[in-house]
């Protein structure tokens, strides 16, 4: 335990990274675009929905009280006044023994307060109509403002947009809609064994897959992400290739280089901007001791491991307080395997949910840290929490997919 | 029961739509590019990963044999014979009595078959290290293709790409990634008192909600949306716009108008194109029985609901066998009340799934089919197949997030 002692906690983590995230612009878009992205302001109905009652069924139109213990035996006998137009006002009015034929959706005329379906009526001729049910009064109506009312809040500000929410606007007629800008973010790979994707590595090298791992995972939150390449483990490259995507970005994002312990170039070079601070350098979690991050200015740079799985995991970890996902990341499965922990980290284990046997089981994907095909084999992974000395088997654990 | 006498089952359905699916084209995306998208053809490796022997620590590379049994108080005395550069071949080879400094992901030189962490280790002078524990053949190191070998298929045809599985395609050099075009649909709002978003209902009217919904939800899974607006229920007017959205299109999304029983139509007009053919029209499940779909040539058109909390769960059900979200999409969760539902058709219960106590809980979403809000309110729904009658309080149920 003594190695973690000078490293931060992941909450402690959380909290820093919230505080220092780049501030997003406000942008109107309309509702085609709307898809995914975070509402800057909350929304309130500026109208009732509906601002009329509607019928939710095909039938009859009435007074509850004329059809109160109609039955197939005995039913009540109405006399049919007229015919509600879809996308018209009604135009007639019902009183007592009257009804009106109304379509789903079509506005109930006034002295109305229910609507018998078609199927517990018969035409007599054309002008009664026999019901064998009653009704409640209000029944199959969704009355004025029951959607919502003029003035309350249908959504609240820092909600991520999803289809249903956009039926909400839609309906609404909020066409022009508040939302942050996309954050733009630089991403560089660094490490002197690391060559592009499109060389053929020579012996002791290896491609660089951190950039699109990591470019991918940002993208799927919503940051438009720009690719800075491969830089060697030298001060004066990456000086400058730090100092571009600086210039052209909101946050930055690296990975290698950065390893607690022994001189550590990446946050040497990061310390040489004017305005740097380091906020935080280790976490106790598993994988990804070797994280830091460094404000410059009111930007912000990650410094995340070099193995491609760590460095997914812990992006993923960093970013759920600043860009949830919402459930869409997450689930619960009953654990297949005993997962050992040590106390005093925070551990994340990669696993792959099955759904086949009909219950979502959590199975531990095992595999060494640089080993990159188990990323893909694994579809989620489970935090186990620093007071917990792992999981056992049969244990129901929440999983967060990515 | 009888009303569902004539119309087809959800597993039918699914097998007609992905039979009528239509085709997309195959092309060629960069790494950039490749997040979400579906691969048309399985990834072969084309070399072993990694293609050398690599270390997954910092530290010394060994001959296991010469620290069997290696402890605090009888270390192994190894002669240091050299360092290994990152990126660069090992230049030395080990033999028997000799060890090497090597760094995490450093080759391993020839001879060596196991690394020794530097926390067991101990330099005596610049020549000696002293190691005071034992490791076995292959410990701390990936062997040569222990990733993946060459020849072996990382990656099935149909797969949709995740930032894990792009890192996987980096890793391998392949730039160019063969994935299925994106299908276009054209989405259509019918009905005679829906207006369009930016208009002002009269009484009676409302605004067009499910262009947008559904318009989201295609997108979400990839599908290119266009909208063709709100059309009454007017025979030419639709047949207009229909031919227009087929003309720009690979499919066609309509919702509003489709109903079972009396004239439909959505039906007459569709059935009215040439090479025309009614693929169903009805369906066992609830919300959703006046759901339809034709095939006109090659092309494809679904008609959904008008309600938009049906037509949203209608669409994402038909979609989940052509455009599978993947695990993204679906959770398990304890259901917090009995649902009630009828045998011989399927149910789908809209749910808000609470993560707050620590195990997901389905929370069953009540509200009126006309209802907008719910939809938002309501995070996922679950599936209650034909055969059972409802399901209790307490189940577990596997929820689809939406």
């Amino acid at each position: 335990m003594a190695e973690f002692f000078d490293v931060l906690s992941l909450p402690e983590a959380g909290r820093i990274i919230t505080e220092n995230w780049p501030r997003p612009a406000v942008k109107k878009v309309g509702l085609e675009e709307a898809l995914g992205r975070t509402l800057a302001a909350e929304v309130i109905a500026g109208e009732d929905l509906p601002p009329f009652p509607r019928s939710t069924v095909d039938g009859y139109a009435v007074l509850a009280s004329d059809v109160h213990g109609a039955s197939e035996t005995i039913p009540a006998f109405l006399s049919l006044v007229g015919e509600i137009a879809m996308g018209f006002p009604p135009g007639i009015e019902i009183t007592s023994g009257q009804c009106a034929w109304i379509p789903t959706g079509g506005m109930l005329p006034a002295g109305a307060d229910a609507v018998v379906m078609v199927e517990y009526t018969e035409g007599l001729d054309q002008e009664t109509v026999l019901v064998t049910r009653p009704v409640a009064v209000g029944e199959n109506v969704i009355r004025t403002g029951e959607d919502c009312r003029m003035g309350e809040q249908v959504l609240p500000a820092g909600h991520a947009l999803r289809p249903q929410d956009i039926g909400v606007l839609a309906a609404l007629g909020i066409t022009e809609i508040p939302v942050f800008s996309r954050l733009r973010c630089g991403v560089i790979s660094t490490g002197d064994e690391v060559v592009t994707v499109d060389a053929t590595p020579a012996m002791g090298q290896v491609r660089d897959v951190n950039s699109y791992v990591l470019g991918a995972a940002l993208k799927r939150r919503g940051v438009d992400t720009r690719y800075y390449g491969v830089v060697a483990d030298d001060f004066i490259r990456l000086q400058e290739k730090i100092a571009a995507a600086l210039a052209e970005n909101d946050l930055v994002v690296m990975s290698g280089g950065s390893s607690v312990g022994d001189r550590d170039l990446s946050l040497e070079v990061l310390l040489s901007f004017p305005e740097s601070r380091l906020l935080f350098h280790g976490l106790s979690i598993k994988p990804g001791k070797p994280t830091l991050a460094v404000r410059i200015g009111s930007q912000l740079v990650l410094g995340l491991p070099g193995h491609p799985v760590s460095a997914l995991m812990v992006l993923e970890v960093l970013l759920e307080p600043v860009l949830p996902e919402g459930l869409r990341g997450t689930c619960t499965a009953v654990l297949t395997d005993n997962v050992a922990s040590q106390a005093g980290r925070d551990d994340f284990v990669r696993v792959k949910v099955d759904y086949s046997s009909g219950v979502a089981k959590a199975i531990p994907v095992h595999g060494k840290a640089g080993l990159i095909r188990v990323m893909s084999e694994a579809n989620g992974f489970i935090h186990i929490p620093h007071q917990k000395q792992g999981l056992s088997k049969g244990e129901t654990v929440i999983v967060r997919l990515f």
